[in-house]
């Protein structure tokens, strides 16, 4: 399907991955962290770890030689995600918790909580809900992530 | 799973439904759009719908009477999902779409396209990848969405 979206889902359209890129982001990357906090079943992780080091989203890094074992890390990739994650926390913190935010975004660089914020890139103002639409793209359209890193290749 | 992540995933986290979600955004509200655009069984579709319209993300409106006919719309619930789409188009965009990106974002209050920069919203400064960082809520954490309107109830 020819839309960014449905191609994202193809690599993280599914319940565990985004859990397992989550949990990677909180700091736990070794197969039994995973197994231990998701609940899921070892030839089901096993698959969705394979799929994600495939797709570039995770890499195997070593910390144990005998026996062999590694942990997974976030590529540039998986790293990318975070806004993804960031928006999905958001969500569910305003419609699905009853009980308030269970967590927090903090901004490393100033020290302080913050939301999710977008804001126009042309104009500065913030975007609320409802004040964009979607529109085909002008032939030749620059991608969105020029200023942030490109990907290789 | 007592994380927002794990429940927004509860509500969307199926290919079809935020597909859905996508399409109703674009404009496209009735049976038949979802069927032609999204090529998804009936039976499938009819479900996916009745979940969404169950969890307040989607509304019913009749648009014809005689045979009774209805479009889906987005509830204020389904509309805050944009950011979550916006966030998965960005991406995709980003590192699966060779050709560059087919849609673009419009800022409907400056008429210009917009690219997704998130910014902090304590410290005003634009978020970059991998500056943040997540971590338990201190006790009576305000959820994230005062200002930008409260759910119902």
């Amino acid at each position: 399907m020819d839309c960014s979206i449905a191609r994202t889902l193809e690599v993280v359209g599914d319940w565990w991955t985004l859990l397992i890129v989550r949990d990677v982001s909180l700091g736990f990357g070794r197969f039994d962290d995973f197994q231990r906090r998701l609940g899921i079943a070892t030839n089901v992780l096993a698959a969705r770890l394979d799929w994600l080091v495939e797709h570039g989203v995770l890499e195997r890094h070593p910390y144990q030689d005998n026996p062999p074992r590694h942990e997974y890390r976030l590529t540039d990739k998986g790293v990318d995600l975070g806004s993804v994650l960031f928006a999905l926390r958001t969500w569910g913190d305003k419609w699905e918790a009853d009980a308030g935010p269970r967590t927090v975004t903090v901004h490393d660089t100033c020290g302080h909580r913050t939301d999710l914020r977008l804001v126009c890139t042309h104009c500065g103002e913030r975007l609320r809900r409802g004040e964009t639409h979607v529109e085909a793209a002008p032939a030749g359209a620059e991608p969105a992530w020029v200023g942030e890193g490109r990907p290789a290749g």
